[in-house]
């Protein structure tokens, strides 16, 4: 089990654990932002992972794309694995609309975080859980409120 | 054969094709900035590849960013699959470095594009084809001119 980085348990909640990948939840309401942590030691490139985690990576980051469309209506996916501040690897999944406060700028240095009420965060984290049962190996850090 | 969205056939030089994607260079001499375009019709996320292609995305992904590290020297990779503004799918791959006009930021957006010289853009298309030969099935546009 690798520990987080500080700034990802600062900036994120986390939701539960795929096979392979912790799952956070980014604390800014602006859009529906989760990122995938492989849970790894010392891995700060996606090529570092053997051939069966990247293959996996790539699964569990299908389920996540496709929950954006399908669950949060995203109009567009954008999916990045950048680590120029965190090295720890790490990959963002973000729903983009075409309305949203940064588009059709990527997200990183646009806006400033936007707090979650506590109701808008219980739906959006509900939401996910539910959608995410039984899908790649995910199991639930919280027990679904609704 | 899916044909290259205007934007990325204006901003790219092709330099090759691997089984499944077409391989771009960005005109931008600020950072070696290369680009994934799977040769797939009407694809505008990647979980909209099939499981074969996506696993073969993640092979070609994965031998771009270990050659920006070994043969560019890479302090990081940043690989992002964006498309706010061109929904063809592209998936980015660029080397960072410390000293580089927009670290810790992400590029888009940071700084002007930089063209290159005639030299520079040759030796960079060179040593990335004379690195990618034999690699995931590449197959070079250009004849090497070292």
């Amino acid at each position: 089990m690798a520990e987080l980085h500080p700034q990802l348990q600062n900036d994120c909640l986390l939701l539960g654990e795929f096979e392979l990948c912790k799952l956070l939840l980014m604390k800014d309401a602006n859009y529906p932002w989760f990122i995938l942590v492989p849970d790894r030691h010392g891995i700060t490139e996606i090529y570092q992972l053997d051939e069966a985690a990247q293959r996996q990576l790539m699964r569990e980051s299908s389920v996540m794309a496709r929950l954006l469309v399908e669950h949060f209506q995203a109009d567009k996916v954008n999916i990045a694995a950048l680590g120029n501040v965190v090295p720890q690897l790490h990959v963002h999944h973000i729903a983009r609309y075409l309305e949203d406060p940064a588009w059709p700028a990527p997200v990183w240095g646009a806006c400033p975080a936007r707090a979650y009420t506590g109701e808008a965060l219980q739906l959006t984290r509900d939401k996910t859980l539910l959608a995410l049962r039984g899908q790649a190996g995910f199991e639930s850090a919280w027990k679904p409120s609704l």
